[in-house]
């Protein structure tokens, strides 16, 4: 039998994986990367780090676990890998299973043959066509010419003005970045929110943090890039507003690089990405695609997304690193869509559907409730933590949850994608069995006190008021009593300032004739975190008030801004 | 209708959060808790971390999260809870729904009717029966006195030599306090490991680190304490070594306080704890337990355990704090063991069984495989991470996991705690959607690169050999090949030297000449983690050789003395 012939098309992540798996499978195959960029296996999120100048050896970014550079001779001495780097496929010609290809350096072409092929060719930023995108000091980061240029940046330390354009992921590290290098810098972004993983009030949370470091413009948009001598001196943005800057990063999303494949006759779906299935294959059997050029289904909505994460292109690339030698006998069945982000201090995550994507998707017999805590006890120096969690209301499955706060966010994510991975609901959640020590967490975990929270109001003993609808009340200027129960101290030093009363919950009791005759008057309770609001919220309808709400995840949910 | 009286035995943990629970369900209940001790809610998993001086402030081991203390005061006025502290319930008569109890300041007898009684009476810890147990300097680390005279000694800094006897938990986080003090311990044990949650090897792995440390004795118990004028002056052991000390901590475990439910004809079942169902009520309908002094079931092997952890104590609490209020509603199912420990730099934590408890359970038919690998990348300052997974072989369901290391282990045993919570199987794991960032993980985490090998054991294609095999199979001489694939610099650096070879992998093709003729001889391959170990395993493998094992988690998993 003559050995199998492997060509994978993409040397970042996704392809490096699979052909490093159909290796394993296969110590005879042929196996050959053909590389468009000149580097080899980057770990691209590393790139706002390295710019950052949280380390300063380039090659850590290209590096083995074991401190070897991931060359072309790597490749060949550790994995009798064959790499072309510097090289694009212009073509596959499916009938006859070849591929040709062009060295990008000396011009020459070539073709190809193989039995299987993987397509890993990545994705592109997206570019807004708008006037002075050529400007010097305009660039993306995406490439590790982008993160060279970008640290050179840090490292000059001459700029000292920046925009960041895009407030996901990638816009929001890069804010982290240039910071670091002193930059003052302006974060745009087109849609009324930051991140849009994260339901508004959540992105709201967050927005306030990160104008502590950066200016963050909403609902904006860029309308030019204004340069003199070639240089950018300002951007332009859709209201007409000029903010100088000699630096400015685009980073609106990517589009997945899918046009040698649809020359070739495969399908993209409606995200834009290649279509495969759970094998990692497209419609011609003896193609597969990996990576930030695919679309995959989401495991709880079941529609297709286009989710370029580093993890799951790896994952997937071992998936189809397996079937190309062994037949579909591997699978990768799709993503709950589980991110995090370093926003400065903050970790920011979700896992599951937001609220919004449950609408989105259909899903309406929905419950949501924020909960805000520490994430282990005081005495060791705990750190906040605010997670919204999102389930279905009839069974009571989780179907998110969201993150954010500078307590151990990472952590609290994993446990809600592992429950939804096990189809865990509410239920489960309440008596979890987590590993506890004051070190690490509180007795009962974040996490599941947010269960109980959700289990309560799911049972109808809890009812909740979130601070955008408690906003949206206040404005409507419906008659409310609004009452926060904690001690004088903290209300000295930290409060709404929205018309509350002080009562606190110690007293609450013995002074429930200070609260209205009218039973049915809507009551509003909170304190720090809203445990105790909870607790008031029942001593008043244990003495007949019948519509008293407590605000989510008390006074360190409230994204807007306080008296105090 | 009647208020609700409802008695809480015990104040601590189980106890404040079951009567706080019945409190919510019900505004009306008349609640009370009888307490011993002097205080109330105290936060004992801290209290090591009090001695150790990582705070100061006492009465943050008594205070709210709003930071007041939890006193009698605190829980009229803001749970309208009764509280009787110093005063012990000296029987239960269930015919008359009546306690008796005594006030340990006065002397004064009292008796009490109740609906529903909630036996939350603790432990106690096991003292070994030995002479001089009287002496001063001779502890435990139990009670909120204890944890005073501890700190103490901290602040005192006069004494230079500490015994702790017994290697579990509170043992070793007593060997931190005390080292954190500047003095010199020497832990004893009577098994011959420490933390018997784990499996002896990766016990191993902890008491190298720790040896670092502290002196370590295994397999040996204390036969007197040796003093002069009433105070502690050495430890004598078993085998008649005395070890002169100043302090001794007695850590042996702990006993379920029970006489008082025995003496009322409650039963108490294999483990010595309290019998109680999934709505932790005893065989008395009107009588439930909770806490420390009831035994629970294991959720995997069905068997019952006692598990003294506060995270469970509190969720038995809720459930119990419902029930009585609302009829069996509220359920507990049991425990997978889940815990965590720090122990000095390093977490050292497990959930669900051990290899050696799968045994014990009947459970035989199981694979294991152990994993080393950072937590985070390199260039992030990734710390390690070494996992054993156990998993029931004929399906591939996650029956456990230990992890250790300076790495985040907390998050590592909660992502397979939840595993075993949504009955996961290692074909799930391969593909769990963790949250990635450079920040917070590998882009293959830990516990998913965990699952690949795992995955790639159970179908053949790795076959492994754990360190223990290893020596085992060094000690009785079987001819072996020993093939170190890591670089020469990382040889010099760090190497076993159990008679090795050294053949980088990137040259192993063009060297298999050096490989023996026989190609069934024994050869077993390791790197610094060994997944270059397995690569070369697969190369040999692929060349005829039939008989390669790779050793898992490579040298970072060896627990025994190396070369360098």
């Amino acid at each position: 039998m003559n050995a199998k012939r492997i060509i994978v098309i993409g040397g970042s992540a996704a392809g490096p994986k699979a052909a490093s798996r159909a290796r394993r499978m296969d110590e005879n195959a042929e196996i050959t990367i053909i590389q468009k960029a000149s580097d080899l296996s980057m770990a691209s999120c590393g790139y706002p780090y390295y710019i950052g100048g949280f380390f300063d050896d380039r090659d850590q970014l290209l590096c083995s676990p074991a401190g070897v550079v991931r060359d072309s001779k790597f490749f060949w001495n550790a994995k009798k890998i064959t790499t072309k780097v510097n090289t694009e496929v212009t073509a596959i010609d499916r009938e006859n299973k070849r591929i040709e290809f062009t060295d990008l350096i000396s011009g020459e072409k070539g073709t190809a043959e193989y039995d299987k092929l993987i397509i890993a060719t990545g994705a592109t930023p997206r570019k807004p066509p708008v006037p002075g995108i050529e400007l010097d000091g305009v660039t993306t980061l995406q490439s590790l010419h982008d993160a060279d240029y970008l640290r050179k940046v840090h490292d000059e330390g001459e700029i000292k003005k920046a925009v960041v354009i895009g407030g996901g992921l990638i816009g929001i590290e890069t804010c982290e970045a240039l910071h670091l290098a002193g930059i003052e810098i302006t974060l745009i972004e087109l849609l009324p929110q930051l991140l849009t993983f994260l339901d508004k009030k959540m992105a709201r949370l967050v927005e306030k943090y990160v104008m502590s470091k950066t200016n963050v413009i909403l609902e904006n948009g860029v309308a030019a890039f204004i340069g003199e001598n070639g240089k950018l001196t300002a951007v332009k943005l859709q209201n007409g507003t000029e903010i100088p800057c000699e630096l400015a990063v685009i980073a609106i999303g990517v589009i997945p690089n899918t046009q040698l494949a649809v020359d070739a006759g495969l399908p993209v779906g409606q995200t834009g990405g290649l279509v495969v299935n759970e094998y990692m294959q497209t419609s011609d059997p003896n193609i597969y695609a990996v990576g930030d050029c695919i679309e995959i289904p989401n495991l709880i909505s079941g529609s297709p997304v286009h989710a370029p994460y580093g993890d799951l292109a790896n994952l997937q690339g071992r998936v189809a690193g397996e079937n190309v030698i062994s037949g579909n006998v591997a699978r990768f069945p799709g993503t709950i869509q589980t991110g995090i982000c370093k926003v400065f201090d903050y970790g920011v995550g979700a896992t599951g559907l937001s609220k919004k994507n449950c609408l989105k998707a259909g899903i309406t017999n929905i419950e949501t409730v924020v909960n805000a805590s520490l994430d282990k006890p005081g005495f060791m120096d705990g750190k906040l933590l605010i997670t919204k969690l999102v389930v279905d209301k009839p069974n009571g499955i989780i179907l998110g949850a969201q993150v954010i706060g500078p307590g151990d966010v990472s952590k609290q994510v994993a446990i809600w994608a592992m429950a939804i991975k096990g189809s865990l609901t509410v239920d489960d959640m309440v008596n979890a069995d987590l590993p506890y020590a004051p070190p690490y967490s509180l007795a009962i975990d974040h996490s599941i006190a947010t269960a109980h929270i959700m289990q309560n109001k799911l049972n109808g003993r809890f009812s909740g008021v979130s601070s955008e609808q408690l906003r949206e009340k206040l404005k409507t200027k419906e008659p409310l009593v609004l009452l926060d129960v904690r001690n004088p101290d903290e209300y000295e030093q930290i409060r709404l300032g929205i018309g509350e009363k002080l009562i606190p919950l110690g007293q609450l009791r013995k002074r429930l004739d200070e609260m209205p005759e009218d039973k049915n008057a809507e009551i509003i309770t909170w304190c720090k975190i809203s445990l105790r609001g909870y607790e008031a919220a029942l001593i008043l309808q244990a003495n007949g008030y019948k519509n008293v709400k407590v605000l989510e995840g008390g006074i360190m949910a409230w994204p807007y801004k306080r008296e105090k």
